[in-house]
Protein backbone atom coordinates (compact mmCIF):
# COMPACT_ATOMS: atom_id res chain seq x y z
CA UNK A 1 0.00 0.00 0.00
CA UNK A 2 2.89 2.56 0.33
CA UNK A 3 6.37 2.67 -0.78
CA UNK A 4 8.70 -0.69 -0.55
CA UNK A 5 7.31 -3.65 0.75
CA UNK A 6 10.01 -2.94 3.85
CA UNK A 7 8.09 0.09 5.05
CA UNK A 8 4.97 -2.10 4.67
CA UNK A 9 6.26 -4.98 6.53
CA UNK A 10 7.46 -2.62 9.13
CA UNK A 11 4.00 -0.51 9.53
CA UNK A 12 2.19 -4.27 9.80
CA UNK A 13 4.94 -4.71 13.20
CA UNK A 14 4.17 -2.08 14.56
CA UNK A 15 0.63 -2.27 14.05
CA UNK A 16 0.57 -5.66 15.98
CA UNK A 17 2.34 -3.88 18.97
CA UNK A 18 0.14 -3.60 22.09
CA UNK A 19 -1.63 0.45 21.95
CA UNK A 20 -0.74 0.73 18.37
CA UNK A 21 -3.03 0.19 15.17
CA UNK A 22 -2.61 0.67 11.48
CA UNK A 23 -3.17 4.74 11.55
CA UNK A 24 -0.91 5.47 14.31
CA UNK A 25 1.84 2.66 13.14
CA UNK A 26 1.75 4.78 9.97
CA UNK A 27 2.43 7.80 11.75
CA UNK A 28 5.26 6.65 13.96
CA UNK A 29 6.92 4.82 11.18
CA UNK A 30 6.67 7.94 8.98
CA UNK A 31 8.24 10.03 11.76
CA UNK A 32 10.65 7.74 12.18
CA UNK A 33 12.08 8.01 8.35
CA UNK A 34 11.96 11.80 8.60
CA UNK A 35 13.97 11.75 11.88
CA UNK A 36 16.49 8.56 10.91
CA UNK A 37 19.29 10.41 12.93
CA UNK A 38 17.47 11.54 15.54
CA UNK A 39 14.99 8.50 15.94
CA UNK A 40 15.30 5.56 13.71
CA UNK A 41 18.98 4.81 13.86
CA UNK A 42 19.06 5.05 17.98
CA UNK A 43 16.02 3.36 18.04
CA UNK A 44 17.80 0.53 16.43
CA UNK A 45 20.92 0.76 18.25
CA UNK A 46 18.52 0.27 21.62
CA UNK A 47 16.64 -2.15 20.31
CA UNK A 48 19.45 -4.52 19.32
CA UNK A 49 21.45 -3.72 22.68
CA UNK A 50 18.07 -4.87 24.39
CA UNK A 51 17.39 -7.69 22.55
CA UNK A 52 21.01 -8.96 22.92
CA UNK A 53 21.26 -8.28 26.22
CA UNK A 54 18.23 -8.58 28.64
CA UNK A 55 17.40 -11.48 30.29
CA UNK A 56 15.35 -12.87 33.09
CA UNK A 57 17.12 -12.83 36.67
CA UNK A 58 17.18 -16.41 37.89
CA UNK A 59 16.40 -15.51 41.01
CA UNK A 60 13.59 -13.47 40.87
CA UNK A 61 12.44 -13.24 37.03
CA UNK A 62 12.78 -9.48 36.90
CA UNK A 63 14.58 -8.31 33.30
CA UNK A 64 18.08 -7.07 33.15
CA UNK A 65 21.37 -7.36 31.69
CA UNK A 66 22.87 -10.38 33.57
CA UNK A 67 22.37 -13.67 35.39
CA UNK A 68 21.28 -11.61 38.23
CA UNK A 69 18.86 -8.59 38.18
CA UNK A 70 19.61 -5.03 39.50
CA UNK A 71 17.19 -5.19 42.18
CA UNK A 72 18.64 -8.68 43.60
CA UNK A 73 22.07 -7.28 42.99
CA UNK A 74 21.19 -4.25 45.00
CA UNK A 75 22.19 -5.01 48.78
CA UNK A 76 21.00 -2.28 50.00
CA UNK A 77 17.62 -3.77 49.03
CA UNK A 78 15.88 -5.22 52.35
CA UNK A 79 16.33 -9.28 51.98
CA UNK A 80 14.03 -9.59 54.68
CA UNK A 81 10.61 -8.58 52.94
CA UNK A 82 9.79 -10.28 49.60
CA UNK A 83 6.76 -9.13 47.05
CA UNK A 84 5.31 -11.27 44.81
CA UNK A 85 3.87 -9.62 41.20
CA UNK A 86 2.55 -11.46 38.55
CA UNK A 87 4.69 -10.06 35.61
CA UNK A 88 7.11 -7.61 35.37
CA UNK A 89 4.99 -4.46 34.25
CA UNK A 90 3.75 -4.74 37.98
CA UNK A 91 7.02 -4.72 39.51
CA UNK A 92 7.39 -1.76 37.54
CA UNK A 93 4.05 -0.36 38.73
CA UNK A 94 5.65 -1.30 42.46
CA UNK A 95 8.67 0.41 41.67
CA UNK A 96 7.46 3.60 40.28
CA UNK A 97 5.51 4.16 43.40
CA UNK A 98 8.94 4.06 45.57
CA UNK A 99 7.41 3.06 48.75
CA UNK A 100 8.97 -0.83 49.03
CA UNK A 101 12.42 -1.40 49.28
CA UNK A 102 12.68 -5.08 49.76
CA UNK A 103 13.00 -7.73 47.37
CA UNK A 104 10.36 -9.15 44.15
CA UNK A 105 9.26 -12.70 42.79
CA UNK A 106 7.83 -12.12 39.38
CA UNK A 107 5.45 -15.29 39.38
CA UNK A 108 5.24 -14.82 35.39
CA UNK A 109 1.33 -14.99 35.11
CA UNK A 110 -1.01 -16.56 37.29
CA UNK A 111 -2.96 -20.12 37.71
CA UNK A 112 -5.33 -20.55 35.14
CA UNK A 113 -7.73 -24.04 35.14
CA UNK A 114 -9.26 -22.56 31.81
CA UNK A 115 -5.42 -21.59 29.91
CA UNK A 116 -4.04 -24.99 31.73
CA UNK A 117 -1.19 -23.16 33.57
CA UNK A 118 -0.24 -24.97 36.73
CA UNK A 119 2.23 -23.83 39.69
CA UNK A 120 5.20 -25.56 37.77
CA UNK A 121 4.38 -23.29 34.61
CA UNK A 122 5.01 -20.20 37.35
CA UNK A 123 7.95 -19.12 39.23
CA UNK A 124 5.81 -20.94 42.35
CA UNK A 125 8.46 -23.67 42.91
CA UNK A 126 11.18 -21.58 43.48
CA UNK A 127 9.66 -19.16 45.64
CA UNK A 128 8.57 -22.15 47.92
CA UNK A 129 12.21 -22.79 47.44
CA UNK A 130 13.32 -18.21 48.10
CA UNK A 131 11.63 -18.91 51.35
CA UNK A 132 12.85 -21.82 52.74
CA UNK A 133 16.90 -20.57 51.67
CA UNK A 134 16.56 -17.25 52.09
CA UNK A 135 15.94 -15.23 55.06
CA UNK A 136 12.96 -13.95 54.61
CA UNK A 137 10.18 -12.49 57.32
CA UNK A 138 7.74 -11.61 54.72
CA UNK A 139 5.55 -12.24 51.73
CA UNK A 140 3.78 -9.56 49.97
CA UNK A 141 1.38 -10.87 47.97
CA UNK A 142 0.72 -8.16 45.44
CA UNK A 143 -1.49 -10.21 42.62
CA UNK A 144 -3.72 -8.33 40.91
CA UNK A 145 -7.20 -8.15 42.83
CA UNK A 146 -8.45 -10.65 39.98
CA UNK A 147 -10.30 -13.96 40.40
CA UNK A 148 -6.97 -15.69 38.52
CA UNK A 149 -4.89 -13.60 40.67
CA UNK A 150 -6.82 -13.55 43.76
CA UNK A 151 -6.83 -17.88 43.05
CA UNK A 152 -3.24 -17.60 43.08
CA UNK A 153 -2.90 -15.79 46.09
CA UNK A 154 -4.90 -18.21 47.98
CA UNK A 155 -2.73 -21.09 46.55
CA UNK A 156 0.43 -19.46 47.57
CA UNK A 157 -1.08 -18.81 51.24
CA UNK A 158 -1.61 -22.00 51.20
CA UNK A 159 1.76 -23.66 50.52
CA UNK A 160 3.61 -21.04 52.48
CA UNK A 161 1.60 -20.92 55.67
CA UNK A 162 3.29 -21.06 58.90
CA UNK A 163 6.58 -20.35 57.39
CA UNK A 164 6.42 -16.93 57.18
CA UNK A 165 4.42 -13.60 57.40
CA UNK A 166 2.12 -13.24 54.79
CA UNK A 167 0.29 -9.51 53.67
CA UNK A 168 -1.57 -8.45 50.95
CA UNK A 169 -1.70 -5.12 49.51
CA UNK A 170 -4.89 -3.50 50.89
CA UNK A 171 -8.03 -2.66 49.44
CA UNK A 172 -10.10 0.73 49.07
CA UNK A 173 -10.40 4.35 47.79
CA UNK A 174 -7.86 5.11 45.36
CA UNK A 175 -6.08 8.63 46.05
CA UNK A 176 -7.69 10.96 43.96
CA UNK A 177 -10.78 8.10 43.66
CA UNK A 178 -14.32 9.73 43.54
CA UNK A 179 -16.83 7.14 45.21
CA UNK A 180 -19.15 8.05 43.06
CA UNK A 181 -17.40 6.12 39.77
CA UNK A 182 -15.92 3.36 41.66
CA UNK A 183 -17.36 0.23 41.81
CA UNK A 184 -20.12 -1.31 44.44
CA UNK A 185 -16.93 -4.15 45.37
CA UNK A 186 -14.23 -1.22 45.60
CA UNK A 187 -16.84 0.65 48.25
CA UNK A 188 -17.98 -2.36 50.54
CA UNK A 189 -14.00 -3.43 50.49
CA UNK A 190 -13.00 0.31 51.60
CA UNK A 191 -16.01 0.15 53.93
CA UNK A 192 -14.92 -3.12 56.17
CA UNK A 193 -11.35 -2.08 55.44
CA UNK A 194 -12.31 1.27 57.78
CA UNK A 195 -10.32 2.66 60.42
CA UNK A 196 -10.88 5.25 62.83
CA UNK A 197 -9.12 8.48 62.01
CA UNK B 1 12.45 3.16 37.21
CA UNK B 2 12.48 -0.04 35.36
CA UNK B 3 15.05 -2.91 35.11
CA UNK B 4 17.99 -1.61 33.30
CA UNK B 5 19.18 1.87 31.48
CA UNK B 6 18.85 0.55 27.79
CA UNK B 7 14.77 -0.81 29.16
CA UNK B 8 14.18 2.68 30.00
CA UNK B 9 15.91 4.45 27.13
CA UNK B 10 13.79 2.22 25.22
CA UNK B 11 10.78 2.80 26.64
CA UNK B 12 11.62 6.81 26.63
CA UNK B 13 11.85 6.87 22.96
CA UNK B 14 9.26 4.86 22.39
CA UNK B 15 6.62 7.17 24.29
CA UNK B 16 8.13 10.07 21.95
CA UNK B 17 6.53 8.44 18.79
CA UNK B 18 2.96 10.08 17.56
CA UNK B 19 0.59 8.09 18.78
CA UNK B 20 2.13 6.48 21.63
CA UNK B 21 2.67 7.52 25.34
CA UNK B 22 4.63 6.43 28.53
CA UNK B 23 2.41 3.51 29.50
CA UNK B 24 1.65 2.31 25.63
CA UNK B 25 5.10 2.60 25.86
CA UNK B 26 5.80 0.24 28.45
CA UNK B 27 3.48 -2.35 27.59
CA UNK B 28 5.15 -2.43 23.59
CA UNK B 29 8.30 -3.03 24.81
CA UNK B 30 7.64 -5.29 27.26
CA UNK B 31 5.79 -7.24 24.56
CA UNK B 32 8.45 -6.56 22.44
CA UNK B 33 10.85 -8.16 25.35
CA UNK B 34 8.39 -11.24 25.98
CA UNK B 35 8.29 -12.19 21.92
CA UNK B 36 11.87 -11.24 21.46
CA UNK B 37 12.24 -14.28 18.55
CA UNK B 38 9.03 -13.35 17.11
CA UNK B 39 8.77 -9.31 17.84
CA UNK B 40 11.65 -7.61 18.76
CA UNK B 41 14.66 -9.50 16.26
CA UNK B 42 12.05 -8.91 13.22
CA UNK B 43 11.62 -5.26 14.13
CA UNK B 44 14.90 -4.55 14.95
CA UNK B 45 16.33 -6.49 11.63
CA UNK B 46 13.76 -4.35 9.84
CA UNK B 47 14.46 -0.90 11.12
CA UNK B 48 18.08 -1.21 10.21
CA UNK B 49 16.68 -2.09 6.20
CA UNK B 50 14.45 1.03 6.04
CA UNK B 51 16.97 3.24 7.88
CA UNK B 52 19.94 2.00 5.68
CA UNK B 53 17.87 1.74 2.23
CA UNK B 54 14.69 3.75 2.40
CA UNK B 55 15.22 7.68 0.74
CA UNK B 56 13.52 10.16 -0.98
CA UNK B 57 12.68 9.63 -4.61
CA UNK B 58 14.91 12.60 -6.73
CA UNK B 59 11.70 13.08 -8.97
CA UNK B 60 8.34 13.48 -7.22
CA UNK B 61 9.89 13.25 -3.24
CA UNK B 62 7.81 10.06 -2.34
CA UNK B 63 9.92 7.30 -0.21
CA UNK B 64 11.71 4.26 -1.74
CA UNK B 65 14.36 2.05 -1.70
CA UNK B 66 16.30 3.59 -5.03
CA UNK B 67 17.00 7.01 -6.46
CA UNK B 68 13.54 6.75 -8.40
CA UNK B 69 10.32 5.47 -6.07
CA UNK B 70 8.16 2.42 -7.53
CA UNK B 71 5.40 4.69 -8.60
CA UNK B 72 8.16 6.43 -11.03
CA UNK B 73 9.88 4.09 -12.02
CA UNK B 74 6.30 2.09 -12.59
CA UNK B 75 5.75 2.37 -16.58
CA UNK B 76 1.76 1.20 -16.48
CA UNK B 77 1.35 4.95 -14.06
CA UNK B 78 0.25 7.36 -17.04
CA UNK B 79 2.24 10.06 -17.31
CA UNK B 80 -0.32 12.68 -18.50
CA UNK B 81 -1.84 13.01 -14.57
CA UNK B 82 0.69 14.35 -11.88
CA UNK B 83 -1.23 14.51 -8.43
CA UNK B 84 0.50 16.98 -5.78
CA UNK B 85 0.25 16.00 -2.13
CA UNK B 86 1.66 17.74 1.15
CA UNK B 87 3.54 14.84 2.46
CA UNK B 88 4.21 11.60 1.82
CA UNK B 89 1.40 10.24 4.49
CA UNK B 90 -1.25 11.95 2.03
CA UNK B 91 0.61 9.75 -0.84
CA UNK B 92 -0.24 6.70 0.82
CA UNK B 93 -3.54 7.62 2.19
CA UNK B 94 -4.04 8.49 -1.83
CA UNK B 95 -2.72 5.09 -3.09
CA UNK B 96 -5.20 3.39 -0.59
CA UNK B 97 -8.13 4.56 -2.17
CA UNK B 98 -6.67 3.06 -5.32
CA UNK B 99 -8.77 5.39 -8.04
CA UNK B 100 -5.86 7.23 -8.90
CA UNK B 101 -3.32 5.71 -11.81
CA UNK B 102 -1.00 9.02 -12.52
CA UNK B 103 1.85 9.97 -10.78
CA UNK B 104 2.67 12.05 -7.76
CA UNK B 105 4.69 15.05 -6.41
CA UNK B 106 5.36 15.07 -3.00
CA UNK B 107 5.31 18.98 -1.59
CA UNK B 108 7.32 18.08 1.50
CA UNK B 109 4.94 20.42 4.04
CA UNK B 110 2.54 23.54 2.77
CA UNK B 111 3.59 27.40 2.83
CA UNK B 112 3.44 29.11 6.04
CA UNK B 113 4.57 32.71 6.60
CA UNK B 114 3.97 31.94 10.65
CA UNK B 115 7.00 29.17 10.19
CA UNK B 116 9.03 31.26 7.22
CA UNK B 117 8.61 28.14 4.68
CA UNK B 118 8.47 29.74 1.14
CA UNK B 119 8.39 28.02 -2.27
CA UNK B 120 11.96 26.72 -2.21
CA UNK B 121 11.71 25.36 1.19
CA UNK B 122 9.16 22.93 -0.79
CA UNK B 123 9.28 20.57 -3.71
CA UNK B 124 7.72 23.45 -5.65
CA UNK B 125 10.34 24.85 -8.18
CA UNK B 126 10.64 20.95 -8.94
CA UNK B 127 7.39 20.73 -9.36
CA UNK B 128 6.97 23.58 -12.13
CA UNK B 129 10.15 21.94 -13.71
CA UNK B 130 8.15 18.60 -13.88
CA UNK B 131 5.41 20.27 -15.30
CA UNK B 132 7.71 22.21 -17.78
CA UNK B 133 9.86 19.12 -18.91
CA UNK B 134 7.36 15.88 -18.58
CA UNK B 135 4.53 15.43 -20.85
CA UNK B 136 2.00 16.79 -18.40
CA UNK B 137 -1.62 17.23 -18.91
CA UNK B 138 -3.23 17.54 -15.94
CA UNK B 139 -2.01 19.05 -12.05
CA UNK B 140 -4.56 17.71 -9.54
CA UNK B 141 -3.82 19.95 -6.32
CA UNK B 142 -4.80 17.14 -3.04
CA UNK B 143 -3.76 19.28 -1.21
CA UNK B 144 -5.68 19.39 2.45
CA UNK B 145 -8.62 21.78 3.03
CA UNK B 146 -6.58 23.93 5.59
CA UNK B 147 -5.38 27.71 5.34
CA UNK B 148 -1.94 26.57 5.10
CA UNK B 149 -3.17 24.01 2.42
CA UNK B 150 -5.33 26.14 0.22
CA UNK B 151 -3.10 28.95 0.29
CA UNK B 152 -0.25 26.69 -1.12
CA UNK B 153 -2.47 25.55 -3.78
CA UNK B 154 -3.64 29.15 -4.61
CA UNK B 155 -0.13 30.07 -5.19
CA UNK B 156 0.43 26.42 -7.30
CA UNK B 157 -2.42 27.79 -9.34
CA UNK B 158 -0.77 31.25 -9.98
CA UNK B 159 2.29 29.77 -11.01
CA UNK B 160 1.13 26.65 -13.49
CA UNK B 161 -1.73 29.46 -14.69
CA UNK B 162 -2.28 28.41 -18.73
CA UNK B 163 0.35 26.00 -18.76
CA UNK B 164 -1.76 22.86 -17.68
CA UNK B 165 -5.47 21.73 -16.45
CA UNK B 166 -5.38 22.81 -12.93
CA UNK B 167 -8.37 20.38 -10.82
CA UNK B 168 -8.45 20.32 -7.00
CA UNK B 169 -10.80 17.14 -4.95
CA UNK B 170 -14.00 17.25 -4.63
CA UNK B 171 -15.26 18.64 -1.36
CA UNK B 172 -19.04 17.18 -0.03
CA UNK B 173 -19.87 14.83 2.59
CA UNK B 174 -17.91 11.76 3.43
CA UNK B 175 -19.36 8.31 2.41
CA UNK B 176 -20.84 6.89 5.37
CA UNK B 177 -21.43 10.64 6.75
CA UNK B 178 -24.03 11.79 8.61
CA UNK B 179 -25.21 15.37 8.04
CA UNK B 180 -26.04 15.99 11.48
CA UNK B 181 -22.06 15.25 12.46
CA UNK B 182 -20.37 17.48 9.97
CA UNK B 183 -19.15 20.85 10.10
CA UNK B 184 -20.87 24.03 8.63
CA UNK B 185 -18.72 24.60 5.71
CA UNK B 186 -18.51 21.05 4.76
CA UNK B 187 -22.57 21.44 4.42
CA UNK B 188 -22.19 24.63 2.69
CA UNK B 189 -19.51 23.28 0.09
CA UNK B 190 -21.34 20.17 -0.32
CA UNK B 191 -24.28 22.29 -1.19
CA UNK B 192 -22.75 24.57 -3.59
CA UNK B 193 -21.31 21.74 -5.60
CA UNK B 194 -24.73 19.59 -6.13
CA UNK B 195 -25.48 17.46 -8.73
CA UNK B 196 -28.83 16.56 -10.73
CA UNK B 197 -29.20 13.18 -9.46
Amino acid sequence: MSSTRDIDDLIEMMARLPGLGPRSARRAVLHMIRKKALVLNPLTALLQRVGANVRECVTCGNLGSADLCDLCANEKRAIGELCVVEDVADLWAMERGGAFRGRYHVLGGTLSALAAIGPDELRIPKLIQRVAEENISEVILALNATVDGQTTAHYIADQLDGQVRLTSLAQGVPIGGELDYLDDGTISAALKARKTI
